[in-house]
């Protein structure tokens, strides 16, 4: 029966990643792979208190319909937190809670996207937003990130054979590559885009989460009416929740409201009304310092290990924040290969070749260093050091 | 900068009732217009225990990241339930737990629908599917349903001149009309659709709330190979929780699940934990039991106060369950002019027209019966009689 599904549905990839996670459940599979936060670190405790009270003051009034915007009081924290980290006045009507970011990338290509409307995407890219937006049958411009950030000229490129829509970025310790663009590479950005009919969507879930360096602009700041930011507390507080949040401008808000209402009617309000009192509490970054102590502490455990168990050529970003490391190996090693050697020594990762769009092969890789313990890591980290000597030896 | 949308989010039409909604607010304004559970029923401190047990029994396992299929615990209980109250043997790999049964609309739409694609809807019909399917740019192809169910001509004559992929149906106290197919017209419908290429969708939210006559056949004993189900607790447990299921076949399960994963990754983890532990707690069937009690007692109060307050050439459905009366006002009536006039009675209502497709104006209406106790019902018919006089009075 296969003239009766839509042409959009084969289009989108499968998730790789879910199709290795299944590979590496085996218990003694040491995994790197994942996107998980660290659930030693989810404040169980504070959300039971929080959901108790809300039970005893709010009562049904939690658990009822509720508005497609979100919970307003969750919004005006959102609005504050902005103006407090960085300064930005985001009134609270050009906030709208989403079940989790991933919702707000399909929202955004309900939103703007025809079938062939082209949207510029970073590579390596998210595949959360790039299965999200093949769904409305995009056509991808992928321009190359560096180490500093977007390749300028690259971007430069896309213009004016191609008119894109959006352009959709994770300028703050990227997935996959941990990658930050620098203040300069943002003007630069910026610049370039300014004159040009899009919207750039800035994915920031990692944002809290800096160990090193200091924060930069916000393309907010820089490029005020075309920028669409995306944000949540799936890294700072918990993803079981689905809860992040969209910022955009007026008109735009005005049809994501119209798609959220056709997607689910609106966000889980139990969850909203919790995440609040939790919030409201006030230990939310006393919270987020604890999570940067101990994910700095892996980050760099992971990073000296490789030092101890990599061969030299291999070359790994050494990110300010977030939860991954990105590796490069030397040109000839394919990271698959890599892959089904790693996994018969009892650790995972993942390849880097489904970041991109149409390749099927690359010499990278991306480690996640949130989920697993300094002393693990070692371990992990001595495994996938044997099989990349074995598999150089072999090459 | 219009040229920046997609063409789908155009096309769909703003909720109407959220618009009603808006005016309904007064505090004054008795309001029969939404679909509200009535919160006086919610199981808050059932759930509140439940809550309780999560965090202590599961802790961090209900607050992380999870699969999109849902909850395996819940997806039984499902499985469970639909051999015990209609013997349907229903396995769970062929159930999906969704962000309310809403987004069971969305993921349909996604994953069945290429533009211009040719859907059957009641008419009139829900909303919210009209909505869900516009997005995707279907045509719709309305049949109108009687008392009996739907009309069997009407639903023959769409072939073979249009090619639908689906058919949408809430056969069990419909929403907005209150009707429910009889037995005998959903062999009919069966009958029509048998050798046809299509999938039927049976949305059957009010299912459980059933107060008077026989539960009848589900399209899925009638139609197995052909039937989509899908089910919600927001009308049995609290509609804040935004959880529903589909159940599907396999190759559209499989098409489904890349739907949600590009959707919103999965179901929010910590809801279904909660709600799984209060259905294992025991008491749903009890809890069902005294909601059926004050709705049907709602029911029947508001068929009383029309009986004494409305002319007697109104006809009103007298449904054998869920939450909705659906008023036929003498034909020359415009039901929008009566909403006005009803506004200044203070008392609310949806007038007919957005559930039909193209119409502005019908002499139609639906009335909600669940959300407003008995004694605030007379007083409302009562109000909403004296303005229906005064406008016949005037035409």
């Amino acid at each position: 029966m296969n003239r009766m599904f839509a042409d959009r549905i084969s289009d989108v990839p499968k998730s790789f990643i879910r199709e290795i996670l299944k590979v590496a459940v085996d218990e003694e599979v040491i995994s790197f792979a994942g996107g998980l936060p660290n659930r030693a670190l989810f404040p169980v405790k504070e959300l039971k208190q929080a959901a108790s009270q809300v039970f005893d003051n709010m009562g049904p009034e939690a658990l009822q319909y509720s508005n497609s915007e979100g919970l307003l009081k969750l919004r005006k924290f959102i609005s504050n937190r902005y103006m407090e980290k960085s300064g930005l006045s985001i009134p609270v009507e050009n906030i709208m809670i989403t079940s989790g970011s991933q919702q707000g990338l399909d929202l955004l290509g309900k939103t703007f996207l025809n079938e062939g409307d082209d949207v510029i995407i970073e590579e390596p890219g998210y595949l959360g937003a790039i299965q999200a937006f093949s769904v409305y049958k995009s056509r991808f411009n992928p321009v190359k990130i560096h180490e500093d950030g977007m390749d300028i000229e690259a971007l430069k490129h896309v213009f004016p054979g191609r008119n894109p829509k959006l352009i959709y970025t994770v300028p703050n310790f990227q997935n996959p590559s941990g990658i930050s663009y620098t203040e300069e590479n943002r003007r630069a950005v910026a610049e370039v885009l300014e004159n040009k009919e899009l919207y750039l969507i800035e994915d920031d879930p990692y944002g809290d989460l800096r160990y090193t360096g200091e924060p930069k602009s916000s393309f907010k700041q820089l490029l005020p009416d075309k920028t669409i930011l995306l944000g949540s507390f799936s890294k700072t507080v918990v993803p079981g929740f689905r809860l992040g949040w969209i910022v955009a401008p007026d008109d735009i808000m005005e049809k994501l409201l119209i798609a959220k209402q056709a997607s689910d009617l609106h966000t889980n309000q139990f969850a909203q009304c919790v995440l609040s009192a939790y919030l409201e509490a006030g230990d939310f970054d006393v919270h987020i310092a604890q999570i940067k102590k101990v994910y700095n502490h892996q980050r760099e455990a992971m990073i000296a290990s490789m030092d101890r168990h990599f061969p030299k050529d291999v070359h790994v970003t050494k990110p300010e924040g977030g939860m991954f490391l990105w590796v490069s190996l030397p040109n000839q090693i394919s990271s698959m290969k890599l892959f089904d050697l790693a996994i018969k020594n009892k650790v995972a990762f993942v390849p880097g070749h489904p970041f991109y769009i149409g390749l099927t092969e690359t010499n990278t890789l991306r480690l996640n260093f949130s989920n697993v313990d300094a002393d693990t890591i070692e371990i992990g980290m001595e495994r996938l050091g044997r099989a990349l000597k074995e598999l150089l030896a072999n090459s």
